[in-house]
């Protein structure tokens, strides 16, 4: 297999990933090289182009950190999250949307109390966040573990604060037996995704904004039900209808109900207006997105 | 923009990057889109499967450093360096043919006298290079620099040798008035490529083979001509027609030819056998390979 020409070298590059052990990931390989070379046909960049490409993927991946994930957010913001999201959830009826993980989930979070505030001392409004799980059934889903973690009043989330010690506006709780959980957290802002690395370069150079509109993440996961990943957006928010990383669905967005200082449902008395956010999430039952042409 | 599904939402990240400023960039990000969302709506990938992507990129990232170009090794053994170089060399008439860059290159490398021994006392078998560099008038191009690097006959390059302390089979040269230059070094190894990374995992995983066959680099530079980036090829070396990174022509595959102890042509006497290795060089003049489609 001497002198591969751009007419050749993709058939060669192919018979090449030929013996791959593995179905899928042979299918996987030589897509990607079908598309890869189809791009770059298409393209025909420059040897320097090329170069400046090596280098912002090698950036991508040095800019990556136990609490940054770069790719993730260069996924993303090329909305391939989104697009992986859709395919893998074709079939959403009675069910919650899903949306993008983001680059800000940490394994391990915090496991406080039902009720509990998680704000850490940070200022802000305060939010109570109410939620139930049920099944597709209706039937509540006990004991489902539900992440939860949001930005705070001035669009960080705590691992982007170096000035906090542990972590903020993150916890893991444990719906109780009628698939109830409830915490206090605060309102959080719209923020930029972050823009001090590659990804942050590219929506320069693209003139894109780096925005995100308000919201919190939820992961919720239990046995015999597919893991759920989403947000909830405050309605109201700027950048619903142009988010960085193409995340909203109507479904997810709503009021973040403004109350007035005084009584709260948990028993409290707040002398600030406060927010108030009641949400059901629907599980599906495992298997019921299955893919249809995966093997 | 709400709502975005698999039908919809490459033409909304399409729509996003309308405004990019420069418009090869916007012609390349949007390809890249293109090019992207068709390859995960033809693969359908799990969102287990998008992870395990995003968490290849990022090793792949984190394996990079001064001395390893994870990514280079990536595009290379994905045949991208090969099929790019091909775009860039559409009229190879009376030049010498190219060949992939390599994760091995160093800015930088020493710049001895003529005739120097560049071996640094490594074992091996001494190899005499003399070389002419020429235009496609067959002009000598006089003060052409030439950079070389090969790997020992362990098959390593001095950086990946935790042994050495600076760097050897490596170097720096300026081509005399005739357009000459000459060496010692040792005659080169076949090799794998780095495979304690991600990419030998890829490899690995397929049932590839991370071989490259014996070559020596060559990296030639000179005022009104195209840098000419390309290897020789010892003849009769093993995996010419199975190279890892699909960098093989034939007009690069010469004999390193064997001789006996005694006399050489710069005045040495060797008592063990040595090869030469006997090359012309020939450059483009700059824009020779001006691409048809780029902007």
């Amino acid at each position: 297999m001497y002198d591969l020409n751009e007419d050749t070298i993709t058939d060669a590059v192919l018979a090449r990933f030929a013996e791959t052990p593995d179905r899928r990931l042979k299918l996987l390989v030589q897509a990607l090289v079908r598309h890869l070379h189809g791009f770059v046909r298409e393209t025909e960049p420059t040897f320097e182009e090329w170069r400046v490409a090596i280098d912002f993927l090698t950036r991508t991946g040095q800019m990556c950190s136990d609490v940054r994930q770069e790719f993730i957010l260069l996924s993303d913001v090329l909305g391939v999250s989104m697009l992986v999201d859709a395919i893998n959830h074709r079939q959403p009826e009675g069910a919650t949307e899903t949306t993008v993980l983001g680059p800000f989930h940490v394994v391990g979070a915090p496991q406080p109390a039902h009720g509990a505030d998680i704000s850490a001392g940070l200022p802000g409004e305060k939010l109570l966040v109410e939620g139930t799980v049920v099944a597709a059934s209706g039937e509540p889903v006990s004991g489902a573990v539900v992440e939860v973690w949001s930005a705070d009043q001035d669009g960080f989330y705590d691992v982007q604060r170096s000035d906090l010690d542990g972590s903020a506006l993150r916890a893991t709780f444990r719906a109780d037996q009628a698939g109830r959980f409830h915490f206090w957290t605060l309102m959080p802002a719209h923020y930029p995704i972050p823009a001090d690395g590659p990804v942050g370069d590219l929506l320069g150079a693209t003139a894109r904004h780096p925005y995100r509109p308000a919201h919190v993440h939820f992961m919720i996961s239990a046995a015999g039900h597919e893991q759920l990943v989403t947000h909830i957006f405050a309605e109201g928010s700027p950048y619903l209808d142009s988010d960085a990383v193409f995340g909203v669905k109507s479904s997810l967005i709503q009021p973040f109900e403004p109350k007035p200082p005084g009584a709260t449902p948990d028993g409290r008395v707040l002398d600030q207006p406060w927010r108030h956010l009641v949400r059901r999430f629907g599980l599906k039952a495992a298997g019921t997105s299955k893919l249809a042409k995966a093997s």
